[in-house]
This record gives structure tokens, C-alpha cells and sequence, in this order.
């Protein structure tokens, strides 16, 4: 049982951050899937390959059901100039590695649509070709960029099947999946696929995404919602879905050494949702007895989250009590969403915080997670 | 535009509430329909009474799905004795207005599943029904007490012309309505429901209750949660839809005078959620250009919260900023849901406040919404 004791004093003791200090990013999107799939075709079979010649990839996306903001759902200046899979490297290198000083990149997914397809053995088969395309044109060509194996989690045994085949290679360092699901992730059904990431210390990270598309439910327990504004709150309680999920159906107990990574659903939701599990907890723990410990303790232990977008408080001075509160110090990592137009500048995007957890969340939560080396290992690290 | 400015000194002036002060209490279930439908039956016609004979009320519960607390979701020391409304109510005296001297207790629905019935007459003749009840058999007897609008949801002209028909009621103070839906709240198809209730000045309440039941789609936008604890999470997140819809389908620049009152979804929520749709509002109202202001201000003008179950943030520190955050002194109003089993007592849920603020809570805000009077005015108020 976690002990009350007052707020530590978290400002005073601040320092901006240095602006040439290098980070880890743990949220950015490479998108060389330009032209539809036809980059991917060469990791295909024959079968799929004219499958995709003849209809297209036949994989839903959100742009058809909701606006996004910016252009397109990218920044405005950015204007990634026609090309090959280099060009596109090229770009990343110099519009987000270099110019932020970032020592590695967690490139989250490249298609999640593929999650919402009823096809399953299609989805099988993109997901492969994403995961082998992904090794021979980003990781073997940039080693500050680490990637997200790509699963078709309609089916667990297919799933943890893909991340037996790729889990090996070094690159890899998670495992992704969309947060619109079928079933919340406690689920049962998806436990080959923590047991595969286990085996392989990989953490399960769920990226927002296709909430209400394709085989997915609607996006609230109200149905569909009319605009993107609407949305972007949804996909913050869906992810909340997700967490109880795994609380309390006891995944934690079942899998001891499972990390789930949180992504793009904001953070400051996850104080109230904290308070509320653990008071519930203490009410209604015989509803759920193998659920042994306060939910916020799990959560510490076996959550992580991605800041961007960051909810900031109307009044400034409840950021650093709210970061307490939702555990920021072990649980919290920088992401930028790169190149979103809701990118979050790593220069930019917090408040002076004092530099402890300034380090915490720019650098070593991601680095104990996915086993990077530590500031200044890394080879072109500023630090 | 919210101007940002530093968090007001809400410690050091507070008084613990006195004891006998006496309060609102804004929501609490009498339960009278023991027995099934048995005491609707004589306000309905042949048609439904004979169906009612035959098939018993054929409306769905939540019980058929998830656990709740305490024994069968009351309190385990409530023991209403057998017998007739009479009983009920000299219970309810003696059990919660007289103990927490409550000047007006707000009675908020009696069977929330009549709105998740494909059958939308039937549902229409049962709510009739229980308002035709609640008129005689509570509002005629306990002045103390008053009563909520039951509407056929399914059918917003069914609903309007039921509101139409009771609302000169002096007892009735607003129009209630399952959290569960089938569309957001926001949504067009109910506007002649906020008609209705603009012309009779009563506020729009939505209870949490019927989430995932009958013909609302599942409780989360990942479906169906297994456990009672994720559920009541849930129900924060469907009311959170209902909040943005409301916002940004523009409901509160076409109806400038309606109240919307979200019931028993917590509160602490409410900051996060604000917050975010501040930000969002100023980088998208492109997108939806007919929201006018910061949705911040229309939640602080048009929404009313109930406040159990409140969600006590792990540092005690947090509360009083939590509560600021949330606009608690236009906006919260204490609420005990007695009986249920996660009581709040009027003298143990909140922590020490600020006299002027419990004042609002436990009363002031109440008596403005509902057109109640004042402290003192009432008969038998105790201050």
C-alpha cells in the first residue's frame, strides 16, 4: 500500500533544460510506405503480391472517418522531398536527429490499419514484410533509429509467432499494436503474445490509432463520435480501458516482467484514473482477488508512458504535482510524434523541470526499458 | 480566453463544515418499484399491463453483467423493511434527510433500463408511468424530496412530449437519462429533448448506468471490459464522450440556457479532459468552427457535477487544486447516491474545505440549478 506523505518540493531546485543535451525520442513515424504498398511487395508471396496489384492494400485509415489537424496529419513545414527509402532516412537525419540531438529514435509502426483488417493471414503477411523491410532499410542503415515489430494481433499464436521470427535482431525493441482492439489487451486472448514478448524482453506498446475503424467497435461506449477534437479524447479512454485491463485481469501476476508502453494517449488522465483504482481496489478487491496490489504500484512497476500530446494545465503550477502524481519519475518518456502536425519539440514542449526528472524523462526511463546504452555510450551522443 | 494566473490560497482559511449545517443532496435512489412493475401497473394501459402480467417488465440491468459492491449494490446496513411506499419513505427520513439533515434530496430515476429497450412505446408508457408515480406517491407525500424527468430516449419526440406533459410539476427539477447511449449526447438526433427542456427551464441529467446494456453499443471503444472495477472506469470515459459531444457538436451556442448535469462518473477526470480540449480547441476549431469559446468555459457556464464517488488523490495536498481545476465553485454539487453501497457521507467524503466553497458544494450550486431556496428559506432547514 502506497504511503500519503506530502508533495516533495519539485521546483526551486529546476534548471532549464540544456538545449545541446541529447534525448531519446520515444514516439516518431518514417513513413516510406509512400505509393501504397508497393515498397513492401518484395517481402511478399506471389498470392499477395497480385492481391495488392489488383485492389490495393485494402486497409482502412482514419483519415476516411476523422479530420486530423495540420496538413494532411503532419506539421506544415514538413515537406519530405520525393524519393527512395534514403531520402526519406536523409530527411529524419537532418529534420529531427541532428537538429534535437537525438541519440535514438523509437520509430512507433507503419501501418496500423493492417490491426483492423478481418483478413488475418494478410495481415500476417504486411506484417512480416513491414518487420523485414524495417530491417533492411532503417536499421541497417541507421543505428540511432530503433523499431517496433509489427504483429497481426487478430490472431495470438500468429503474432507471437512474427516476434519469434524478428525478435532477435538488435533493432527491434518492441512490440506495437494499435490502441483500437477488439477486446481491452488483459484479455486472455492475447496472452501468447505476452508470453512471447517476455521471452524476448520486449515491452507491448499500444500506439493510439483506428479506434472505431475496421473490425474495431466504435471508438465510445456512446457510439461514434462527429469530429477529430471528440475523438482525440476518446482514444485517452480507450487507452485507460487498456490499463485496467491488465490490472485487473491480472496480467502483471500472470507475466511478472511485462512492460506495456502507453503512446500518444496523453498522461495527465492517468492521475485520475490511478485514484479511482486504487479507492476501488480497496472496496472491490473480491471481485478481483488475484489482483494482489494497489493498481498504481503495477502500474509503476510495469507501465510506461509517451508525453506527447502533453495536456498542460491551465495553471502552470499544477504540471509538476500532476507529473508526480501520474508517476512520471520511473514511468514517463519524451516523444516528439515526429512528423505530426501535433509534434511536441523537445526544446519546447515542457516546462523547466528540475533536472533529475528532467533526465529521467529525456533519457533513462527509455533507456532502462529498451536497453540502450546510457548518456554518452552512445557513439554521437552530445553528452 | 482562460487567464492564467497563479493558484488562489484555498488552505488556511478553510472550516471544518459544522456538523449540523444543513445541505443538498443531488443524487439519491428510492427504490419503490419492488416487485417488479407491479406499482406502474395502474398507470399504464391494458396493453402493457397485460404484457407486464404475462412477461414480467423484460428490461435489462447491469447486475446481468458486472458485480457491484456491498451486498447486491446498496450499503450492507441498508435493510428497508417490507411494505408499501409509506415504508420507504419514513426508511428514507429517518435513514438519510433527517440524519445528514438534508433540506432537499434529488430522487434521480428509478429504472435507468428503459432506456436501453429496443421497445421504444413500451419504454414510453413505463416511463410515463413512473413519473405518474413519482408525482403521487413521492412528491405528493415528502416535500423534501425531488424527482427527476424519466424520458423514452430512444425517441426524442416521445421524450419531448413526455417532458411536455409533466413538467409544470413544480416537483420535477430535471430530465434524466442513462450515461449508457447510443450516440453521444451532443448529437443532433436529440435536440428536441433540449428543447423541451430549455422551455421548461429544467436542467439535462445524465446517470452513470447502462453502459454496454440492451441496445447501446459496448461499454469501451475495445468493447467489453470483464470486471465490475474496469467498468466503473468505463463509465468516466463514456461521460467524457458525452462532455466533448455536447461541446463540440456546438449544443450550448443553439441552446445559450441549457445546464447539463453529469451524475456519479467521478469529477477528478474533469481536469485532464479540460485541459486537453483547451489545447486542442485553439490548434483545431477549424474543424469546428461553430465552437465559439474555450471549452473550459462552457463546461464552467452550462455543466453541473455531482461529486461521489470522488476520486481522493493519493497526495491530500492535491485535492483543494483538483477541485479548483475542475471548476468546483460554480460547478460541483455534493451528492451521497444513497443507498448504493459507495455512499458518500455528507460529513466524511470531502476533506477540510474552505467555508465558502463547501457552501457551494453542499448547497449554493444546487439551489441555483434546480430553483430551489436558499439556506434558511427552506421549512425545516437547520441554519
Amino acid at each position: 500500500m502506497e504511503t500519503i506523505h506530502p508533495i516533495q518540493p519539485l521546483t526551486g531546485t529546476g534548471t532549464k533544460p540544456k538545449r545541446k543535451r541529447s534525448i531519446i525520442d520515444c514516439d516518431l513515424h518514417l513513413a516510406p510506405l509512400r505509393g501504397g504498398y508497393q515498397a513492401l511487395k518484395p517481402y511478399m508471396s506471389r498470392y499477395y503480391r497480385e492481391q495488392i496489384e489488383t485492389w490495393g492494400p485494402r486497409v482502412p485509415g482514419q483519415i476516411g472517418m476523422y479530420n486530423n489537424g495540420g496538413t494532411n496529419g503532419t506539421m506544415r513545414d514538413h515537406k519530405m522531398p520525393p524519393g527512395d527509402e534514403t531520402v526519406a532516412l536523409d530527411y529524419i537525419r537532418s529534420n529531427l536527429l541532428d537538429k534535437y540531438q537525438i541519440d535514438y529514435g523509437i520509430i512507433t509502426g507503419m501501418d496500423y490499419g493492417i490491426n483492423t483488417i478481418p483478413d488475418t493471414d494478410y495481415a500476417a503477411a504486411v506484417c512480416s514484410a513491414c518487420n523485414d523491410y524495417t530491417i533492411e532499410h532503417v536499421l541497417a542503415k541507421e543505428p540511432r533509429l530503433k523499431a517496433s515489430i509489427m504483429i497481426p494481433k487478430q490472431d495470438s499464436e500468429l503474432s507471437a509467432k512474427e516476434i519469434n521470427r524478428v525478435a532477435s535482431h538488435p533493432g527491434f525493441v518492441q512490440v506495437i499494436v494499435s490502441n483500437g482492439a477488439e477486446k481491452p489487451y488483459g484479455h486472455r486472448r492475447y496472452y501468447p503474445i505476452y508470453e512471447a514478448c517476455v521471452r524476448h524482453n520486449l515491452p507491448f506498446a499500444i500506439h493510439v490509432s483506428m479506434e472505431g475503424i475496421g473490425i474495431n467497435p466504435p471508438p465510445t461506449g456512446a457510439g461514434y463520435v462527429s469530429h477529430y477534437a471528440e475523438y482525440r479524447l476518446a482514444r485517452a479512454g480507450i487507452m485507460m480501458t487498456h490499463l485496467a485491463s491488465f490490472i485487473y485481469e491480472g496480467v502483471f501476476e500472470l507475466f511478472p516482467t511485462l512492460k506495456v508502453v502507453m503512446i500518444e494517449a496523453g498522461m495527465m488522465w492517468i492521475a485520475p484514473a490511478l485514484w479511482r483504482m486504487d479507492q476501488d481496489w480497496k472496496a472491490l478487491r473480491h471481485n478481483t482477488p488475484w489482483v494482489k496490489k494497489l493498481p498504481s504500484e503495477y502500474y509503476r512497476e510495469h507501465v510506461r508512458v509517451t508525453s506527447q500530446p502533453i495536456e498542460l494545465p491551465a495553471k502552470p503550477e499544477m504540471f509538476l504535482p500532476m507529473l508526480e502524481a501520474i508517476h512520471a519519475d520511473p514511468c514517463l518518456m519524451f516523444a516528439s510524434d515526429y512528423p505530426h502536425w501535433d509534434f511536441d519539440s523537445p526544446a519546447l514542449a515542457f516546462p523547466k523541470m528540475p533536472d533529475p526528472l528532467w533526465e529521467r524523462i529525456f533519457y533513462t526511463n527509455a533507456a532502462e526499458l529498451y536497453g540502450l546504452p546510457q548518456r554518452g555510450a552512445a557513439k554521437g551522443g552530445n553528452d
